[in-house]
C-alpha cells in the first residue's frame, strides 16, 4: 500500500490523492481541544490542560469535558456527587465480574476491561446513540466512565484472590481509584499525583482510539459500543501510551554510571529509546513537565535517578542526532509518578485508560450531534476479470 | 460540518478537500473483493459471491477469504475438520456465559454478542497481531469465527432458561448453527438455505464496521479487538444490515390487498420503505435475487405474498419516483429465508454478525500485512485564543 485514492464510482467525488494511514487528512471539525505541537501546548476546550491539572479537580474538567464550560464550586459539587453516585456497578455485573475475571485474567487488564465495560452497556441498557437526547447520551457516558474505576481495581483484585473493595462516594474520583485498588483510603500527595496524571491525559488531539470511537459513535451505536471499540484501539502497541516501558529503561539502566554507556550503545544501534521523543512535539512535551514537578515533590532517589536519566540521555541524544529535539514524552514521567502512588505496572496503560474514557466520551457527544455515518471507501488491487466458480476438484 | 480539510501541520501535507464521512476516500486498498453498483455484481477474489453462494459450501469460502484460494477437496474437508474443532468453547468462557447473560441479556443478542467475544479472545490469550506471524494470526482469526455461533446460540439459549447445546463436530458450519439453536438436526433444505445466505454476507465492499476492524487491527491490537470492535460498530443503526425490518414491513402491510394502499401513503409522505433500495447498487441487488429463488424453493403462501410485495413496490415506486431504479435489497429476501429457516427475528442480525465475522477476518488479515496505522486528524473550530483558567468561583 502506498498512497492511496479516491474511488471513482458512480456517484463518487473526482480522484483525489490522501496519505497512507490518513496522516494529516481531517475526519472531524472538533471543538473538545487541540495539540499545538510547534508551541509545546495543548487544551481542552480553550483552557491549558495542563493549567487545569495544577488548579482543578478531575471532576471539574470531566465536566468541563462533557458539559462544554468549567463548573463553579456549587456546580462542581453536584457533579462530582453525582458521577460518585455512578461508581457501584448493577448487582449482575458484580456477580459477573469473577467468572470474567477467571476466563480472561490471564490476558491482562485490558482485554479484562475491554469485556467488563461492553457488560456494563448491556447490563445498564444503553440504547442507539441516534435513539437518545443530548441529555441521556451524557447519562451513559457518565454512567460508563464512573464505573471504569470500579471495573478495573475489581478484576485487578479477583485476579490475585481478593474480593473487590465497594467504591466510596465521599471520596473523590482519584482518592476513589486508589481506595478500591489497596482498600485503604490513600494520602493527599498520592491522591494529587494521580489526579493530576488523570487529568492530562483525558485527551490529546486525534488518535486511532479516539478516531475509532467517533466511528463507531457515527453508526449510531451505543456509548458502550464506542468506548468498547476505543479501547480495543488504545490496546496495540502502535498505539502508545504504555507509561510502563519507560519505567522499564529506568530499570535496565540500572546506576547513574550505567546511563552513558547504555544510552549511547542504543542510539548508535539505532534503538529507540522508551520515554523519549514525541510523534507532535518539537519541545518539551508539556505534560512531561508538569509531571517532572510532581514526581520532584516526592523526592527520594528514584526521582533522582530519573531526572540524571533524562539530563543524560537529553545530551547524548542532542549530541548523536542534533536538530532532532528529542525530549522526555509523557509516558517517562507519568511512569515514575504512578510508581511512587503505588499503581502496579500492569495497571498504568489501563489507569491511562480511565482518565481517556473521559475524553473519549466528549468525542462521541460530539459526533453523534452530527448524523453522518463515517464510511470510507477501499480500492480493489486484485486480478482484475471475474473468473467462473470452479467445480469442487 | 460539512467539507473537512487537510491540517496544515509543520510536516503535514497541502491542505485538500475530503467529503464529509470520508464518502468515497479511499483508506485501504484491498484484494478481498469488489462492489461494482452499475453491474449489479459483487465479488470475492474474483468469484462472483452469488455464484459461490450457488456452488460451494460455508467453509470453502471462508477458505477462499483468509487464505486467498478455492480449496480442492481434500483441502476444502481438511479446513471443515480444522474450524470444526475451534468450535467448542474454553470451559472458563461457558462457565462465564450464564453470568454474562443474566447481565445483559435484555439489552438483545448484539451487546452479549460484543462481550462474549471480547471474553473469548481474552480466554484465548489473543496477543497483539504485529507479535503474531501471518499464521498464528490466520489461527486467531479461525477461532474466534468458528466460536461465534456458540456463543451466539449459547447466549440466545441461557436467555430463555435453556441450556446450551454443546457443538457438533461432524455437522457443517451452517448445520451446526441450526442444530445448536434448537437442539435438533435441522433438514438439508434449511441448512443449505441458511448456508447460501451466510455465504452471500460475508464481505461486501467496505463499510464501518469492516473500516473499524482495520484501524483497530492498524494498532496492532489482537484480532478479538479488532472484531469486538466491528461488531460494536455493526450494531449501530445507521450502518444496515437488519433483516427483520423488511419482514416488518410484511407484517405491517399484512394482506395483498392492502399493498397498494399502504405502499402508496408511505411513499407520499416521504417514508423509506425498508427492505427496498441500496446505496450502491442501480440494478437489483444480486443477493436479493438470489434469496428470492432460495425462498420459492421453499414456496408457500408467506413466499408468495413477499414476491407479490416486491412485485407492487416495483411498480409503484417506477411510477411515483421514476428513474431512482429502487428494488429489493438483500434485507428484504434474507428475511424472509431466515424465517422460513426458523431462525427468531431477534437473531438475524447477529447471524449476519456471524457470516460477516469472516470478512472482517480477512480484513484484519490484510492490514495487520501493512505497519501503518490509521491515525487521521481533527481540525479545532473552538474558541481561538486560550484563556486562564479560572479560580474555583
Amino acid at each position: 500500500m502506498s498512497v492511496n485514492r479516491h474511488v471513482t464510482g458512480p456517484s463518487g467525488p473526482s480522484p483525489v490523492d490522501v496519505p497512507r494511514g490518513l496522516a494529516g487528512v481531517v475526519v472531524a471539525e472538533t471543538e473538545v481541544g487541540d495539540v499545538r505541537g510547534l508551541e509545546g501546548f495543548y487544551h481542552y476546550r480553550q483552557y491549558s490542560a495542563v493549567e487545569l491539572a495544577r488548579s482543578r479537580s478531575f471532576e471539574d474538567v470531566w465536566h468541563l469535558l462533557v458539559h462544554g464550560a468549567l463548573p463553579d464550586a456549587r456546580r462542581g459539587a453536584a457533579f462530582a456527587a453525582e458521577t460518585a453516585a455512578m461508581r457501584r456497578l448493577p448487582d449482575a455485573v458484580s456477580a459477573a465480574l469473577p467468572a470474567v475475571a477467571a476466563a480472561g485474567g490471564h490476558s491482562g487488564p485490558f482485554a479484562g476491561l475491554r469485556t467488563a465495560l461492553s457488560l456494563l452497556g448491556a447490563a445498564r441498557g444503553f440504547r442507539p446513540v441516534y435513539d437518545l437526547s443530548a441529555e441521556q447520551r451524557r447519562q451513559d457516558t457518565l454512567v460508563a466512565a464512573a464505573a471504569v474505576p470500579t471495573l478495573l481495581t475489581a478484576l485487578h483484585r479477583l485476579g490475585r484472590g481478593l474480593d473487590p473493595v465497594q467504591p466510596r462516594e465521599d471520596l473523590s474520583f482519584a482518592a476513589n481509584y486508589l481506595y478500591m485498588l489497596t482498600g485503604a483510603e490513600p494520602d493527599a500527595r498520592r491522591t494529587r499525583a494521580v489526579e493530576q496524571y488523570l487529568i492530562s491525559t483525558i485527551d490529546h488531539g486525534f488518535n486511532a482510539s479516539t478516531f475509532t470511537a467517533r466511528v463507531i459513535a457515527s453508526t449510531g451505536a451505543d456509548v458502550a459500543a464506542a468506548l468498547t471499540g476505543a479501547l480495543a484501539a488504545l490496546s496495540g502497541p502502535l498505539h502508545g501510551g504504555a507509561p510502563s516501558r519507560a519505567l522499564d529503561t529506568l530499570d535496565a539502566i540500572g546506576t547513574p554510571e550505567r546511563i552513558d554507556t547504555w544510552i549511547r550503545e542504543r542510539v548508535l544501534s539505532g534503538e529507540r529509546i522508551m520515554g523519549f521523543g514525541h510523534a507532535v512535539y518539537r519541545t518539551e512535551d508539556p505534560r512531561s513537565r508538569m509531571l517532572r514537578e510532581v514526581a520532584q515533590g516526592f523526592g527520594g532517589p528514584r526521582v533522582e535517578f530519573a531526572v540524571e536519566v533524562e539530563r543524560r540521555v537529553e545530551a547524548i541524544l542532542a549530541e548523536l542526532k542534533p536538530g532532532r529535539e528529542l525530549h522526555t514524552n509523557v509516558e517517562f514521567y507519568a511512569g515514575v509518578v504512578m510508581e511512587l502512588c503505588g499503581l502496579p505496572r500492569e495497571m498504568f496503560t489501563t489507569t491511562f485508560a480511565a482518565a481517556r474514557t473521559v475524553g473519549w466520551s466528549a468525542n462521541i457527544l460530539e459526533q453523534a450531534r452530527d448524523s453522518k455515518i463515517i464510511r470510507p471507501a477501499a480500492r480493489y488491487v486484485g486480478p482484475g476479470a471475474p473468473v467462473g466458480v470452479p467445480a469442487v476438484a
